[in-house]
């Protein structure tokens, strides 16, 4: 986003306007993310907010539909001073009483994207095209699925898959968390868990459950033959993997953790479980 | 709080009431932040949210000064079932209008609690004490901040020591991030950085900056010493560690990441470093 956009924009001051329909029920965040699954009325898209989410989904060559942005933003610039945002997308120059039923504020700094949601991949192909993934269970928190996300991406996870119970890595608050890096890391919807571990058993992937268990073996001491394919199975904080996913997996790893602390931040230990397995290959 | 608490409370419905100042401008957090500062109206408390949190900080030694509670939560239980608060607290049972005004909201699910702010301990006797310390610098959000303190806790860091520029890890948000973590890890404020780390020096500390930079060392190169005494010096996400501080350390450490993707978040960073740090002393 070098230059600045050639795109003029629309301006919308009625917060009824038809056109804003993708940008209403942001702030309910259940119902949302239930109209954005598959199946749902909003199934073909998803959100992103802020300058760098949209230029990163740009780059990664996601379809921009629409944008909402601060009208008082381009008034005061004198220019249109935003985002490169392609000639083919809708730029709504939003006034004050739209904002504040959209936001719940009059005014807005990050501009709010409507992007048109990519085909789902398919997990068998991730799990061909990859050696080390993700799969999580129950990680229903979209922060920590932003976070874990961001990680992913830097420490060399190739893929996620996650399952019904777990939050839609493109979901707003996800990607927003995230800086907009869940666009460089393939992801797939699995449906169910423990049943999908089989398939990952017959690609020749090694299932390792992460968990805070003191009888689990130490990842630090994990040693992992280079071509070894590895999927690391997360669950949410608090209750963990179920007793069944646990039970499915080859081996159950834990992070070597001082007496007396029972577990970190689900986000935390994603990373240091990366990081670890990183090193386990050597 | 494996008992019932013995100690039945006193209602309060006024807002007004001048047993409430502790409790009041809680959601201004950077005027309360101020006001607990050292030389701040309220420099001799800490808020402490939820029975985990006020749990962990009783166990830990410190005194419960006052303890606020939605009225309505005993009433429906009809007896007062609350942990097992010190008959010397002071049990505020709060109606709908004082939880308006602290709150935000006419109900509360877990309560509050102001505990008297422990002495300040002496950086120079927890180095002496200590192997391994945090240093942190300009991490000024809470969230992270607590993040940084239970991972740390967790993962091996044996005291931590802040800046000006740094979130207090008694800060209200802090606590509760940390999960009370907070309370099982030393931590003392430092008065200048990098000033500070000719100390660490002087008390034998080799001083390691985490930074993105490529050109950095390899944090899972490290080896370290198994006595050696060493600080790792964290700066706040995007701007990381001023130059002064970052020349004054004696080495530079990064986490090797995928080419591509600049950093990740400062917690899941600091949690990283520790285990890394952890591994490097073998």
């Amino acid at each position: 986003m070098t230059e600045t956009s050639s795109n003029p924009g629309v301006v919308i001051d009625d917060p009824s306007d038809e056109r804003l329909a993708v940008f209403m029920g942001l702030r309910d965040h259940k119902l949302r993310q239930l109209r954005e699954r598959p199946g749902g009325d909003m199934a073909g898209s998803f959100i992103g907010e802020g300058d760098v989410v949209i230029d990163r989904a740009l780059r990664s060559g996601h379809h921009l539909e629409c944008v909402l942005v601060d009208r008082a933003r381009t008034e005061k610039t004198q220019a249109l001073d935003l985002p490169s945002f392609p000639d083919t997308a809708d730029v709504f120059l939003a006034g004050p009483d739209v904002l504040q039923k959209v936001a719940g504020r009059p005014e807005l700094r990050d501009p709010i994207a409507c992007f048109v949601r990519p085909p789902e991949q398919s997990a068998v192909d991730l799990l061909d095209a990859s050696r080390t993934v993700l799969v999580t269970e129950g990680v229903n928190n979209p922060t920590n699925m932003g976070v874990i996300m961001r990680c992913a991406a830097g420490l060399g996870i190739e893929a996620v898959l996650f399952d019904p119970t777990s939050c839609d890595p493109l979901y707003r608050r996800a990607v927003r968390v995230s800086m907009g890096e869940v666009f460089s890391i393939p992801h797939a919807r699995i449906d169910h868990l423990p049943q999908a571990l089989s398939s990952l058993t017959e690609a020749g992937y090694a299932t390792f459950a992460l968990t805070p268990d003191a009888n689990a073996e130490d990842i630090s001491k994990l040693r992992i033959e280079l071509t070894q394919k590895i999927a690391l199975v997360l669950g949410a904080e608090g209750p963990g993997l179920t007793d069944e996913t646990m039970a499915a997996c080859d081996r159950r790893l834990r992070i070597p953790m001082k007496a007396g602390v029972d577990s970190i931040n689900v986000g935390t230990a994603a990373a240091v479980a990366f990081y670890a397995l990183g090193q386990a290959r050597g």
